[in-house]
C-alpha cells in the first residue's frame, strides 16, 4: 500500500477499499504519510465525492486513530448535541444543563471559533476562572455533579480527524460533504456519547447555504450515526439572521443565563426547548418537561453546579468590552433582513473570533441587536451595538455591516422565517 | 492574495487570474505557500484543467522564478530535444553530437530516471569518468569544443519548477497535461535553445497511452514555445515497444554507439535521422544531411569531443552486469507484441532504475532482446537476456513480463506500427 495509489484511486473517480482507507488514516496519523499527499487526497474526495461505504469506512478509521470514551459507570443514558455553527449560535450553553436536569447526562465536547463562527469554549471561557481543559477523570466527575459538562475534546480522541482537520483548513478542501461529515461524527461516535441530535444550519451565516446540501449533509451524519449505534436525529434550523439578540463571547453568556433564568430571545429559547425535547427522546428519556426546567429553576441549578465544577464563578460580573458604538436604524418601517453572515463577520473583526487558531479573543467583544428581523423600526433609533477593546479596527468591522440591513416601508407583510426547517431522523 | 483564495478558484472550475499565477508560483518558490497548499491546487488543476491563457502564464511564471540562460554568444543557432520518455530511448545520446556534426549546437539539458523510463544522466554516466554537472560556463565551453553538451539543469533553473515536478511525483499529480506541458517547456524555454524539437512518445510505455492525450500535450507544448519565441515542432512516435534492442544504462550507451558508427538497430536510426532533421529545419540550419554524418564518421567525432570534454573516456570498456538469465521464446512463429511498459518494469526491477530519487542506479543492468514485433522466434530461441549485479530481484523482475510477449502462428501477416505516428507544428 502506498499513499500515491490511494491517491490516484480517488482522482480517477474509484472508490477506496477498505485496507487502502484504513492504511491511509493511519499511516497519516503516524506521518508516514505526509501533509501534501493527505491535501492531493482532500481535494480529490471533494472534486470527485465519496461513497456512503467509503465514508462510513473513513469515519471509523478515524475513530480506531484513537481512544474511545465510555460514559456506560455513570448508569445514566447520555445525550450530546453539534452543531455545524452559526452566528449567535450560543445554544449549548443553555442546552447541556437544561436536558442534565431532565433526566439525561450531557457529555458536551465542544471547540473553539475560527472564521466568523464563535466557539462554544470562548463563550464560555469569559466566565471568570472557568476551565475548558479537563482530564478524562476530571471530566467524569463534572457530569456525577452537574448532570453535563462542556470542555475540549481531548488529544486522545480521533487524533487523525485533529490533523486532517487542521490540514482542510489551509489548503481550500474543507467544503467537502465527506470530510465535514467524518470530521464531526468520529468525534462524537469516540465520545461515546448514547445519542446525538445534529443542528444542521442552513443560511448566509452558515456553513451550507442551502436547504439541499445541508440535508445532503444532515442525512450522511444520521447514517453514519446509526450505523455506529448512536441514536441520531438532525434538526435543519435557520441561519439567515443571528440567533437571538447577540453575537460575542461574554454577550452571549449573559444572554444564556437570560434563557436558564426563563426569560431570553424567543427564538433562542425555542431553538434551546427543541433540541433538548430531541435529545431526551433520542436517550429514552421522557420524565420531565424542558419548559418546566427553564421555569422551575432546575437548569440554572445545573448550569451553577457545572460552572463551578469547572473552576468558574457563575456570580462573578462578565467582562465588559473598553467601547461601544452604536449603528442606527438607516430608515423607518419593518426590518426584513439582519443578514448573519454580515453580523458574524463584523464581532469577528470586533475581536469576538480569531483569524489564527493561535490568536486569543476579546471576552467583551461583539454586536448586540435591538431589532430581530420583523420588528418595526424608526430610522436613527439604536439597532445595533458594537463591542470592542480594539476601536481602531471599528471602520473594518463597520465594512462588513454593507448591505446587511434591509428596512421595508411600514406596513410591509413580512413573516420571518421559521427556527426549524426541516428534522431528518 | 493567499493561498487558499487560489486553490478555491480553481477547485471552483474558475480561471485563475494572471495576478493569482504569479503570486502563486512566486510564493510556493519562496516557501510563502506551503506544499501541502500546492499539491491541493496540483490535484484542482488535474481534475479541473487549465485554458490556453493559464498555461501560458503558469509556464511564463515558472520560467520568471529563475535565471535564463543565453547562447547567443556562441554566435550559432541552436536546437534541443526533449522526450516524454520511453523504454529504450537513448535517441538523445547519437542525436545531440549527430546534429552538432551538422551544423546546430545543442545545449541539452536531461534529467535522470523515475519509475519504469530510463534517464539520460543515467545512461552517461555508465562511461567511466563522464560528469553530469556543469556550471553554466563549463556547459558553453563544452558546446564551444563539441557542438553538444549533455548535462544536468542548474539549479537556478526554474527552480519552481524543480520544487513542483518532486511534488508532483509524490502526490499523484503528474498526469496533468497543464502541469506536465507548463514543466517541460519552462525548462526549455528558460535554456535559451533557438529551436526546440519534442518527441511525445505514445503507447504502454510511455506516459501518455493513447494517441489523443499525446496531441494534445504536444499542441499545448508547441504553442507554449512559440508564443515565447522558440521553433517549436513536435512528433508523436510509438512507444508499444521499446525503442531500438536494449532498455539499461550501459547497454544502450553501447546500442548509441553503434549507430554513430553506422550501425545500429533500424528503429534507432530511423528516430534520431528523423529528429535530427526536424532539429535541423526549425534551426534554420540546412548544410549536411544528417545521414552522411552518421556515415563519414563525423557523428561520431563530435560524440568523442563531447564525452571527453565531460570527462569522460570513450574508450573505456563499458560496466557489465554480474549475472545473464535468458528468457527463451515461448512459442514458434511470429513475434507480434514486446510490450513497452513490461520491458521498462522488468529492466527497472533488475535495477537499471531507481524507485526513489536518492536511489544509485546499476551501469550494466537491463533487458537486452533479441527479436523485435514482426520478426519471425522459434520456441526455445533466446528472446530476451536480463542482465543484473543483484540476481536475488530475477524472480520480481521476471514476474513483469507475465503476458507481455505475444507470438501468433507462423504465416500470420502482421506490420509493426510505424515509429513515427504524426506531426504537430
Amino acid at each position: 500500500m502506498d499513499a500515491i495509489s490511494v491517491i490516484r484511486a480517488k482522482r480517477d473517480r474509484g472508490e477506496l477499499t477498505d485496507p487502502q482507507i484504513d492504511w491511509v488514516i493511519d499511516a497519516y496519523t503516524r506521518g508516514e504519510v505526509a501533509d501534501e499527499q493527505m491535501s492531493a487526497l482532500a481535494m480529490a474526495i471533494l472534486l470527485n465525492g465519496m461513497t456512503a461505504r467509503e465514508i462510513s469506512r473513513w469515519t471509523d478509521a478515524m475513530i480506531r486513530s484513537g481512544e474511545r470514551m465510555d460514559f456506560s459507570p455513570l448508569g445514566v443514558p447520555t445525550a450530546d448535541k453539534h452543531s455545524t455553527g452559526g452566528v449567535g449560535d450560543k445554544i449549548t450553553l443553555p442546552l447541556a444543563p437544561l436536558v442534565a436536569a431532565c433526566g439525561a447526562a450531557v457529555p458536551q465536547l465542544s471547540g473553539r471559533g475560527l472564521g466568523h463562527t464563535g466557539g462554544t469554549l470562548d463563550k464560555l471561557e469569559s466566565i471568570p476562572g472557568w476551565r475548558a481543559l479537563l482530564s478524562n477523570e476530571e471530566m467524569l466527575a463534572v457530569l456525577r455533579s452537574a448532570g453535563a459538562v462542556i470542555c475540549a475534546a481531548g488529544d486522545g480522541l480521533a487524533p487523525a480527524d485533529k490533523k486532517l482537520y487542521a490540514l482542510r483548513d489551509v489548503t481550500g478542501t474543507v467544503e467537502a460533504i465527506p470530510l465535514i461529515a467524518s470530521s464531526i461524527m468520529s468525534k462524537k461516535i469516540a465520545e461515546g456519547t448514547g445519542a446525538l441530535v445534529l443542528d444542521v444550519k442552513v443560511g448566509s451565516g452558515a456553513f451550507m447555504k442551502n436547504l439541499d446540501d445541508a440535508r445532503e449533509l444532515a442525512r450522511t451524519m444520521v447514517g453514519l450515526g446509526r450505523s455506529a449505534g448512536v441514536a441520531t436525529v438532525a434538526l435543519l434550523t435557520d441561519m439567515s439572521t443571528p440567533l437571538g439578540l447577540t453575537a460575542g463571547n461574554a454577550l452571549e453568556v449573559r444572554e444564556s443565563v437570560e434563557v436558564l433564568a426563563g426569560g431570553g430571545p424567543a427564538d433562542v429559547v425555542e431553538l434551546t426547548l427543541a433540541l433538548a425535547r430531541e435529545m431526551l427522546a433520542a436517550a429514552g428519556v421522557h420524565g420531565k418537561d424542558p419548559a418546566d426546567a427553564l421555569r422551575d429553576g432546575s437548569a440554572m441549578d445545573h448550569w451553577r453546579r457545572m460552572i463551578t465544577a469547572q473552576g468558574g464563578d457563575p456570580d462573578a460580573p462578565l467582562p465588559v468590552a473598553r467601547e461601544q458604538h452604536v449603528v442606527p436604524a438607516p430608515a423607518t418601517g419593518v426590518l426584513t433582513a439582519l443578514d448573519a453572515y454580515a453580523v458574524g463577520v463584523t464581532a469577528w473583526r470586533l475581536g469576538a473570533g480569531r483569524a489564527r487558531k493561535e490568536d486569543p479573543v476579546q471576552a467583551g467583544a461583539g454586536v448586540e441587536l435591538h431589532a430581530k428581523p420583523g420588528d418595526t423600526v424608526t430610522a436613527g433609533q439604536p439597532l445595533l451595538t458594537l463591542h470592542t477593546d480594539t476601536p481602531e479596527r471599528l471602520p473594518y468591522a463597520l465594512e462588513a455591516l454593507e448591505g446587511a440591513v434591509t428596512v421595508a416601508p411600514a406596513g410591509t407583510a413580512f413573516t420571518p422565517a421559521p427556527i426549524v426547517l426541516d428534522r431528518i431522523g
